[in-house]
């Protein structure tokens, strides 16, 4: 049953597996006349790839986009866009063990439980290589939302285990700041700590959880549709759509729970050019689902990779009891490369949302 | 633009406004055979409906809904549902304030910014009124599911302020449970102070928030989609569009940022019956997406009703500053009522997808 | 499975039967701030009706639309609308026959074969009653189409049996020469002899087919979209989705069939403004699909009324032979009812395609 | 504004221009386990393919499809298939003309209009190569309903100018009677008269028009839904999708319009095992637009091919008067080539109703 299209007005539609022979995303209602070339697509696909540093897999994929369609004289169409970034690391491996075990906190049991049997090569469409498509359909959005309205979408880490970063205007970060250490926390001593103990982790053959904060900036005030559209429902299902990710919260988030109205209301005010706005953002940019024009922000709490190269114990598809260490090389946090993932499927909403609000203004 | 309709194969389309005629809903792709009346839809109107218990909101609407179409000699024909509850509390009232003032927390001001103008009697299409149409739908979701499957949907409040309940066996819970107290919170000790608190900031003038949590069992391995409509996903869309959510969590949530993946992956292992399970569910009973067979388990944070009757501090529509104390009746917390809100629109989303499987298998 | 919705950014979402309490339109999508009441629905559903002249059938619908949602202060606020227009002649009869029997022509016997059981009372959700909400919801799309763009549109009766209506320029024939005879054919001299031949057929209990041809003037260059959704597929799909009609053609139509490339193709020129256009119009106003600024022409080839008051012969719901005469009040030619009809689906699909336009550019 | 995605349930998403990388297809829906490989895409694209006879375009595209994704083990996973097929004539030609003026009867114009330039080597987006994706697709579709259903699906030339071919029973036609003859037509005196003409033409630098007629058998009765997505609906949609189809029709088609209900009503009648059926088929397979599971028959008008090598006269972009003759090398007639398109969307529509139907009973 189809499942691989997202979006409404700006849509992609996605196929794809980790081993198979590439990633494929059409992107379709991308406006005429935007100037476009492999190289919008490269810096993001760069940020996301194995095998960017050090505190990640060692994995490599080189995610060389190819566009198939859509583009003409270096510039859009108006019609359907298609990018392909084929698989180069297919080594011939053996896969016995993931073929016949299921492998903890993975999509395995699931997979065989819905389909009956399953591309096992590395998880298969259930594998994170297939948010490839994703980030290079986001660079697309991000460009256009660039041009048309100067936003600007940023994801950087907030938190592993429980070295929580200090960050006071998350509408204030840049990407200069979140790309300077490898764990992309713009917290410099915070990223110094989070990446001591990524290694101590990996080190220990385990992996450690996390939440990532995405920011988007200049979203003009009313974007979203009043129930169940909502920005905020569209983007709650883009991230929840993402792997690993087990909470999103907006603005004041899970906090809201223990606060007064008192508290938690933000003030109408007018700014200094005599705007409406709001004097906080425990609101997180969004009222009744609809963008205020304040900074979006939200957060996602990401999981601790589920492959782990020790043992763990699992059951055969048949349900016999075993063990199983996932071979191969993985990320022992997966929040550095979560941040480009991220930031593209805020676009994709944004973007959708951006064209839905011009049809009827 | 359109944003009113939710659902791939069972689908709701639904209309109307806190003080217009009435709430309309469609519902599109319910199997032809299911028993309806509206004995159906009352149970769950009555647990959502304004005036239930003290400690709600003291509006007087009675939710009394008409089946219009779908249904012959007791019957759904697998055409669609039509149902209407009209609005009877629609009292002649002084909106000035409402009309020229935004109130805090609401969404009369991204409501302006989107549209240029409002319905600005109790929030119009932005009033929580609208769920009355959601919880209809979902009362057929939810019998279809259980006579399908046997699923079973609850809700329940988990937390209030800083009183959290105990609750040591989500899936355990009961309706009867539920229901002993008006605060709908299934641990007795919680209740009783949870409602001390709500009717302490009712006579301050002021409103708390909480987190509601969210069960459905029995809902079998493999429904859900790989990609973008992972159950995770769709469910979390469905929880966003309902107001005053802020944040939304699986299972262990926000908990495994600060986790190892040998703390926080689950074990494979047969049950009693030899059937392959977990012994824990920290994944919330999704694997990539797709539902694992264990329970279900999110949670909701909802925030403080935005509506004081104390004098809050905001601005006119042309952005001069005033101030604005909400007349009329409001929930001092929103939690009692959310949980049938929130079951509906779990019933919704699995409903979706029981009927998504059954294209493919 | 959902199939009551149509159309992609203005779409509608209907229920009802011809018998149960009324019949239900959501449309969502309307721009805010269209003036809009329900005297702007009357008039289509006035030409729609039963009962309207000695030609058609003479049940008594006297079909007053309620709009119970989406619309304030007199004008459309931009969220969804909800009309209902309620059944009023359900006198209570005799279904025995029609319950038990399949009546030849129409969908008693393929609705049995979908779901198992049908609501059989005037053909339940199969009768033509259901375009009633389609009619209200067409209403809004022309006014919508009228007032942006100027666009207006209009159908008429082209042929009955084998008269053919004279009708040298289909975009200047205006509504008061449909109007002017009840069987809505602007060539006089034709619809004198059409309006015999229907009281001729009437009279020896049988029934007769047409073509209606519908025009859309003023549609700009540049609607539709190149490949799936391109204007003549919507429109196509738009037609055939209503009642009776077993062919469409645009332009030239299958007249195409015996033409020759150099007899065929338009010639573009500049017209008298210096603007590009065709000076012939055999393509029907698209090419590609989209439109190309010249009239679109459509054309629908209506079956007879499958309801005859003589004796068929048949089966029973168990496959035995019988016969039936179906009771009641029927058309005898479908053709002058469904001018508002057809102008309805044209506008739903123009009124779409604009606002999908206007989201790109 | 998205218009490359096709069908609900079983769902096509296409990208590619004439002469750009290639043709890509997305095939969202197709159910786990069907046995695929690119044998099975091989046979239809052969048929669609340019350059097979001598009365088709000369033109070499060899269209050699790879399977990208959604295949494993020879079958596929369930998730999405992604299809590619490379452009391989982009010989180097000078466009001058093509650029600058308006072909008579392309989209060259409408594009213009639409996005205020456009990819015009060879008609880009809207040349008829874009139909080797759907044809793929297609044969995906086809390979499904004959494994599920036993239902085959033939296209055929029912007309070539005046020629017109005896076929008595449509649904007993076969593929070997239809490629028996390059023209198609499986009536061999019509063909070889077809055969003379379209060489006729050719050699008059002019083109010719006609009918196809396409065929299902072994529908089962009870698919299509029963308003909007009636399966007459979303067939029409998906004929007049396809370039150069100004009109279809179903059963007696235009016919009906001169005929009386007791002429055209096909009368109910048990068959010889039973069951019930018609002993007549002018309603074509379709009653209230569910299949009756009588074989559905439908027509489609091709016109003549627009582009001619002949001088014809148009204006530049500008609007100034100038002649075209339309270089390189084009099928004289669209007949022979359209069989494998037409059959593919067929299928497109009666794979995506099958699963449609699934979910419901």
């Amino acid at each position: 049953m189809p499942g691989n299209t997202f979006g409404h007005t700006f849509r992609v539609t996605t196929a794809g597996e980790s081993h198979g022979p590439g990633n494929i995303v059409i992107v379709d209602g991308v406006p005429p006349g935007l100037e476009l070339s492999v190289d919008d697509l490269r810096s993001d696909l760069e940020r996301r790839r194995p095998g960017q540093s050090k505190i990640v897999t060692q994995r490599k994929e080189p995610d060389e986009p190819e566009i198939l369609a859509g583009v003409f004289d270096g510039r859009t169409t108006g019609t359907s866009i298609a990018i392909l970034i084929r698989n180069t690391d297919q080594r011939s491996r053996d896969y016995t063990d993931i073929q016949d075990k299921y492998r903890p906190g993975h999509a395995d049991f699931t997979f065989d439980a819905k389909y009956g049997f399953r591309d096992y090569r590395g998880g298969g469409r259930s594998s994170a290589r297939e948010t490839a498509a994703r980030v290079a359909a986001g660079a697309i959005a991000k460009k256009l939302l660039r041009e048309r309205c100067d936003i600007e979408i940023l994801g950087y880490v907030k938190q592993v285990g429980d070295i929580v970063a200090s960050i006071e205007q998350p509408e204030a970060v840049t990407l200069e700041q979140i790309e300077a250490t490898p764990v992309r926390c713009p917290d410099p001593r915070a990223a110094e700590s989070m990446i001591a103990l990524i290694e101590k982790v990996r080190g220990e053959q385990d992996s450690i959880g996390g939440v990532s904060e995405l920011v988007a900036t200049n979203v003009p005030a009313g974007w979203g549709e009043p129930v169940f559209d909502k920005l905020k429902a569209d983007l709650g299902k883009a991230m929840f759509s993402l792997p690993a990710v087990l909470g999103v919260e907006y603005g004041a988030g899970f906090e809201v729970a223990r606060m007064r109205g008192t508290e938690n209301n933000d003030r109408f005010a007018p700014d200094e050019q005599g705007s409406i706005t709001t004097t906080t953002n425990r609101h997180g940019g969004m009222l009744g689902g609809i963008s205020s024009g304040l900074p979006i922000i939200l957060r996602c709490a990401i999981k601790p990779t589920s492959s782990l190269s020790q043992e763990q114990q699992t059951v055969t598809r048949s349900g016999e009891p075993t063990t199983i260490a996932t071979k191969g090389r993985h990320d022992p946090c997966l929040l550095p490369r979560f941040a480009p993932m991220g930031e593209a499927m805020m676009a994709l909403v944004l973007a959708d949302h951006m064209l839905r609000q011009a049809a009827i203004r």
